[in-house]
């Protein structure tokens, strides 16, 4: 089995073809609940053919990080680096910061963790920031995927400031804060973060690969260098230079996107407790959490399920009424 | 200056806003022949938004991987890796094969050298395999950029059996192959041996990113760990794999580009020596290549110039009659 090809062993949300090997009796179409991306991307502008044609030049990547910078509001002396999604940039990190002894705030997005052990670091999960003990590096998701958790500004300036004090780095990957600008650590970075956002999930264009990193310029340049150049395809240099300037999209969308939540623990809460998440995902705790899964997948409702926790299960927005209405059948008869 | 906003400083084709910073007064629209991509591109199958929308599944990874292998010819036993582009895999790849001591046959595209220099290897340019000495990786583009050389395969599966006995590689980047298949060292790929093959070159979508990684298991999946899941997008999936599988399409194309080729020898020819090239870019050599460059400069039409040697130019492909005409129109009035 030769690479690319072999089993991805860290589950996902988002492929499907699982889905079907799971299920493969289940109706169609699938309503494809189980990743946090937006199910109402915004609209793709016209891409012209040269943006497939050509090398993506360094106008159009300037273009791409000035509407980044201004959308995250990101500090004038920070760094900002593109990149083809953020998994790349999580991949890459590791190999920047030698011999980390590693602290990921967890449980939470499951690549983290082993980016760092694949270059050898040492890599605990803590449920606390009490444990950080003499970690160089710490990791958090915020809010966090896929409870939802919110660790205030205060605290990571603190932290950060603390690990900056022993050349040690803040990672906190804010891939699900663009509807909840407010908690962003970007306008007030403090040395010794880095921050990570994802275009894809708010814009629902996951699809596309398109990601940053924000930082101190010698992190985000080092990054840079490791990428090369054109990293980032001319159609997403683009769409997301559109979309990141397109801030009346943004607020009308994180509206319609917090009603859609709100529907939805509704709808799940007769079922459990929902005990967290963010605003395109919603985290259901309950004792049958298993037979539920089984239940919505042979319905053709795929949920995120989770290796360690038998007794959650995790719910992306339904997309249009057709699928809100077979996931309400489907939770009526479970 | 913040990553991604600092000056390239090694010369490169197809970044158009160097021309126009160079030549503001130049008739629009640019002629760009700075590259080495096909002027008319594979056209785009239709993209459905879920391409776009999703997270790259590992069933299109695998159907993209599985028409490369075909259309490249790859043994059974070689893995393969799609990245977003070959550029990132040239900067990866040093990363795998630690203290290099590196040998490239030069002069040769300008991001090799480099990448291996990053990561602190010794790197010398060779002009002949009689130096590759105690080299541990050896590096060369086939068919040469810009010069169109030829290795023959017997000739590189003899030093890809030395380095592999000591432990080395080969790295043979054929991103100018498609158009020259018979020479490719992929159907008789040799241990010790890696090829890259590029995308969008040949199929004329340089902005898509699509490039690959054909070798020894071990390192293909090495590249694939560091890429990490979901680096290609999906739209390059599904037309990679489209393209790759249109065999027609190539040899068709491949034909047509030939024949340029040869309309573009002619008008090369009373104003220097055509000194080499592949089929989508000839080098053209002749004492006032500084003045020519300045005067197409002028005339709107761009072309590759080198660093290190004043002498040469090198001319992409005109795309339409329109560009032919004003190429003409140029040279004739040199």
């Amino acid at each position: 089995m030769a690479a690319g090809e072999t089993k991805e062993t860290i589950w996902h949300g988002g492929d499907l073809a699982t889905a079907k090997a799971l299920f493969p009796q289940a109706p169609k179409p699938w309503i494809d609940l189980s990743t946090g991306i937006n199910p109402i991307p915004y609209p793709l502008p016209e891409l012209p053919l040269s943006l497939w044609q050509r090398l993506p030049g360094t106008a159009e990547e300037a273009m791409l990080l000035a509407a980044a910078r201004e959308a995250y509001r990101a500090r004038p002396e920070s760094g900002v680096v593109a990149a083809p999604g953020t998994q790349i940039l999580i991949e890459l990190l590791p190999r920047l910061v030698p011999a980390a002894n590693v602290a990921v705030l967890g449980p939470t997005y499951g690549e983290h963790a082993p980016a760092w052990r694949k270059v050898g670091a040492e890599v605990r999960e803590i449920a606390d920031f009490a444990e950080v003990g003499d970690a160089n590096v710490v990791v958090l998701v915020n809010p966090n995927n896929p409870d939802g958790r919110i660790v205030a500004c205060e605290t990571l300036v603190e932290l950060a400031g603390a690990l900056a004090a022993r050349g040690g780095l803040l990672v906190v990957d804010e891939a699900f804060a663009d509807f909840a600008p407010e908690m962003s650590l970007l306008p007030t970075l403090p040395e010794g973060a880095l921050v990570l956002r994802s275009f894809g999930k708010a814009y629902g264009l996951a699809g596309l690969r398109l990601g940053f990193a924000i930082g101190e310029p010698r992190l985000t340049d080092a990054l840079h260098t490791m990428l090369g150049p054109w990293a980032v395809a001319g159609p997403a240099l683009h769409v997301g230079a559109v979309a990141l300037r397109d801030a009346a999209w943004l607020s009308t969308t994180a509206e319609a996107r917090a009603a859609d939540a709100g529907r939805l623990d509704a709808l799940l809460a007769p079922l459990g407790r929902v005990v967290g998440g963010a605003v395109l995902y919603r985290l259901l705790e309950m004792s049958r959490a298993a037979s539920l899964f089984e239940r919505l997948g042979r319905a053709g409702v795929y949920v995120r399920r989770f290796q360690h926790d038998p007794s959650r299960l995790r719910f992306g927005l339904p997309g249009d009424e057709a699928a809100w209405a077979r996931l309400a059948d489907a939770l009526a008869s479970a």
